[in-house]
């Protein structure tokens, strides 16, 4: 961040009074900038047993399979963020159903939520930004070519608790790579 | 927003190809701005059977009850924001347990985490942010000076998990007042 988004002034860095944490502050209108932690959404949908993931037609990670996943937009909740991001990226619908997964990756400043969700029906097709979408059997998963640890943490809790047969919630914080 | 935060040209609001949501998109440099929910998280902390409530000192709802919570950081995981804001707010320090509550609050933009956590031990304090900090019976609690409807949905789901004698996890989405 260099300028000031409300004045267009060029920022500087300064911890504000009553705060413990440097901020861009902007020294010709004031105003504070916080930098926050940005909401990762997606959900692991099954149809007839078998799990939807999407093969990335977007960097990073392009060709790698994840699943239905994306940020958090303003006005909306976590479930409905969800149920966004399947449709823009496997033009599926899903109803969803309890929170599953919630995994902290603090070099990133990213929190990744993944709800379990069951399919509508099997009219699913490929979003702008996957290069294919498939249902998987739990020994299709293409497990060594997931775009992303924290997809890989939940498909892993997803099958472990399927097999237990008593579906819990799950929580990690990932370390840098 | 007004101005671009990397060029300090004044930024236009433009729907961005391949994209479905109107941005902040700077003419310039051609930079997308983003605007994503904040994380505000906090925890339920028992000593005794009895849970810590803070009384605001700031605005919003100055002088009002709240559990320990407040804006995530970048680089923590979501354990720790609770951790820190609790010792933030009131000198405590505390075991996190497992996440209890998500309230989604579209119409602000936010989402709200609370955990349940055990206080370490009692020596608490009074945060900058705090007029005062105390432990609470169930039935001392003081629901008609609660600052946050997200905090009532948490208490009144925690109290009613404890005298069922298991603790679950709860999601509420709030509508605008």
């Amino acid at each position: 961040m260099n300028y000031c988004t409300r004045c267009g002034a060029k920022v500087v860095l300064r911890i504000p009074e009553g705060d413990s944490h440097l901020r861009h502050v902007c020294p010709q209108c004031g105003e504070i900038h916080y930098l926050n932690p940005k909401l990762v959404i997606g959900c692991v949908a099954e149809w007839d047993g078998r799990v939807l993931l999407c093969r990335r037609a977007i960097e990073p990670r392009y060709g790698l399979w994840t699943l239905p996943a994306g940020f958090m937009e303003n006005g909306e909740s976590t479930a409905q963020a969800a149920m966004r991001e399947t449709v823009e990226e496997a033009c599926a619908r899903v109803g969803i159903e309890r929170l599953f997964a919630l995994v902290s990756i603090p070099h990133i400043s990213q929190v990744h939520l993944f709800y379990r969700a069951r399919l509508l029906d099997a009219d699913f097709g490929v979003g702008e930004e996957s290069l294919e979408t498939t249902l998987f059997e739990e020994r299709e998963i293409p497990w060594e070519r997931l775009a992303f640890r924290s997809v890989a943490f939940c498909l892993e809790a997803y099958f472990r608790d399927r097999r237990a047969g008593a579906f819990g919630f799950h929580e990690s914080t990932l370390p840098p790579p």
